[in-house]
């Protein structure tokens, strides 16, 4: 077999880029939990037609084919029944999962869901084929309160706020409410909300005049409505400012709705809460307009501050119809964070780096092949305390056994003592290869110093 | 959308379940990571010849096809080029991963790796579609000495052990050597080895006579030479006898062979070393053949204690090329644990369980929508202390609140105090729904026990 080389779009990292990725998701998962969400995982495969429910995704989804099942791959696609495809996020998982288990549920039920998805999208830089999403949902029975669109983003903050300690930038979440957008536009007299939101969301790549155009040529405004969205879309700020401006920009172009006051209110009462709990992380931004169709109220988006190019991180938002059974409408609120796409930015702009790349404080030389099984005893002898070590793979001269430990990056290497010819033993020598310095050492009662325990993740020296 | 069904031959578990799992997970990467070894990840696919290297596993993978991408999935199969499959397992992988990556690793090269794989196959009670491996491997440049093959199924036994605690029973890891039977059926005079481990392999399921009778037939074999190979079959002891007993039969046949002689002084190394690491788990077991032709040396299966009729829950063994790129061969041995195959049996045999289905130890009460936000910020001040913790979904009377408490199964339910008139507040309560018992906290100093800190998993009460 000749040298492969990468699938592109399919990322893999080397040990340590590996480290730092499971630091994040241990430090994601830790949060979580804290805040009440119970982890699910479910199946990698969801049937077809489920997964083509949502039009726009449809090019993207991976078909299953058993190798010796030609016949149920009808190669024109017709044949859907019992098909299936990979999921494409956790989001049509989790809504299937809700409603195949919710005898068993008890709502408003908190889950966290951490699990590669794919997309047969084309790659580019941090969009990828394969990729690990760490989700967050809360979902009810029936109704769910406004206060779940204030508390999820929150937890996103303390989530991606307890990445700073490894060396990951700080974040800004935008938000939005979609009450806002729609109850200003219909406000102003234009009916098909979802045209103007489809243009406003190609702001950031178009410009404004191409968005102004759009509008006029695609949602049937005139010149006037047009610029009027556009102002809307310009309003940004982290308090309640926020709201007086949209207030103001409505009176002016008698847009005020119900509907608007009901989305500047909860908008409000989110950045009150943010101010509080998460300063300086909340900003409101009316021209955040998420693509999909299906929220209704709280929006968000994520950039890592510094990295804006990156696009969002951390999207989501309310939807009031995440499943329903036909008796039951179960709305939710949840964000999603784009693991590999941050990992990916992380390890290729040396933002953090793992201070080595295996779990293995000690190296425990082997003084002959004879004697291994002492080594061996030592090492379990510091395992037992919960010190993570390894065995020389043979009895080579000492000084190759100090160079196996430098090339694994492990920083201590263990030598025991020698047994004279009367038998007595001296005590054994633990050395920090970094420093040079061996002290005689007891495997009951030795450790090395915390710092030293476990491969951390720390702030690295960007590259550029 | 009406209420969906499993798809059989891809578990999943409620949220008390994956408690389950998440454990036996987080304590098998802590084993490994004990023994240095470094967790990687893989992608989950890999190119379609690849898996079909080994041709026996064919039919059992998945191929995935681009939905809009309809030309590239010939359904007949001929056009394979560029095609991509579901892994089947970690080794194969982990093979390309080594390959790939060879520049960039220490070698011996000490990994594990815990991933989902998908086979085709036809589902039933502990073999699924989807499932989850846990894998360790060592793999070497060039050479890889032989006392890998005592050191990894050790750490497994220390990581199968570790889980004794959660309330798994104990596991019995049966070894062979492929070099013993070889050496012993090449002695007899028997050339095709392949016929007679595949005829071996069968022995559990269709008994002696009938694997007499394939030896015969398929082997090559007289009725003597197939009783001689039954016999060597027959051996089992976890002791250095076993050794002694095969050398004894071997002389009565005219078997003893070199290959015969290292094998055996393998297998009783292997005994030596585990009657003192890990007493009474490791016997030797002559009849285990495992079906993949690419062993070469140690093999290992494990049952676990009175649940043999799952078949092996952690197998592997020794292979001399695990991967080559011509220039280099990469000899390893490893074993991976059947994970999904394990917790299955775990949850339906009610052999453990946890002791809730939410991280949360506390529910904040909130006493009126208004003061949300102080029981907001008791919440923050618990978690503040590593306490999982949520706030009540409503300012419903207290019982309710209570009763949502448990339903979910939060231990804990905590009271604001109560402002008065002069604006002096109460003390907040902590009330213990389980016994009962109310007693004033504050936010800053309360922890529960920690038993009750976050969800435990215990032994249960078995079902049967």
């Amino acid at each position: 077999m000749a040298r492969p080389t990468p699938l592109s779009g399919f990322p893999e990292w080397l040990p340590d880029g590996r480290i730092v990725e499971q630091h994040v998701l241990d430090v994601l998962r830790r949060t979580f939990e804290l805040h009440g969400f119970a982890g699910i995982e479910t199946r990698a495969v969801e049937p077809l037609d489920q997964l083509l429910r949502k039009g726009e995704t449809s090019k993207e989804v991976y078909v299953l084919r058993r190798l010796h099942d030609e016949a149920d791959a009808g190669a024109d696609g017709s044949d859907r029944a019992g098909q299936l495809g990979l999921h494409f996020d956790l989001t049509v998982p989790f809504a299937r999962y809700v409603l195949e288990n919710a005898g068993h549920l008890a709502f408003p039920f908190r889950r966290y869901q951490i699990q590669k998805v794919w997309r047969g999208e084309r790659p580019q830089d941090g969009r990828f084929r394969e990729f690990v999403q760490a989700d967050i949902d809360v979902v009810g029975a029936g109704d769910l309160p406004y206060h779940y669109e204030v508390e999820l983003p929150l937890v996103m903050a303390d989530a991606l706020g307890a990445l700073r300690a490894l060396g990951v930038p700080p974040v800004r979440i935008l938000v939005n409410n979609r009450k806002v957008a729609e109850g200003f536009y219909r406000g102003l007299g234009l009916s098909d909300v979802e045209a103007v939101l489809r243009g406003i969301d190609k702001l950031d790549k178009v410009g404004p005049d191409a968005v102004a155009e759009l509008l006029v040529a695609e949602a049937g405004a005139t010149p006037a409505q047009a610029a009027a969205c556009l102002e809307l879309a310009g309003v940004r700020g982290d308090d309640a400012s926020v709201v007086e401006r949209v207030r103001d920009l409505a009176d002016r172009h008698g847009a005020t709705t119900d509907l608007l006051e009901e989305g500047l209110s909860e908008l409000g009462a989110l950045l009150l809460a943010a101010a509080e709990r998460a300063p300086g992380v909340m900003v409101a931004d009316l021209k955040i307009a998420r693509g999909l169709d299906y929220y209704t109220g709280s929006v968000y988006e994520t950039v890592l501050v510094g990295h804006e190019d990156l696009g969002s991180i951390c999207s989501g938002g309310r939807y009031d119809t995440l499943a329903s059974d036909g008796a039951t409408t179960y709305p939710g609120v949840g964000l999603s964070i784009g693991v590999s796409r941050l990992v990916s930015r992380l390890l290729s702009a040396g933002l953090v780096r793992a201070t080595r790349s295996v779990p293995s404080a000690v190296l425990v030389a082997v003084t002959s092949e004879d004697g291994r099984s002492r080594s061996d005893a030592v090492a379990a002898a510091l395992r037992a305390r919960g010190i993570p070590v390894e065995v020389a793979p043979s009895a080579a001269k000492f000084g190759k056994q100090i160079r196996h430990a430098d090339r694994r990056g492990i920083p201590y290497v263990w030598f025991l003592g020698d047994t004279d010819a009367e038998g007595a033993t001296a005590p054994d020598q633990v050395k920090d290869i970094r420093s040079g310095e061996q002290v005689p050492a007891d495997a009951t009662t030795w450790a090395p110093p915390e710092q030293d325990l476990f491969p951390r993740v720390v702030p690295g020296e960007p590259t550029a």
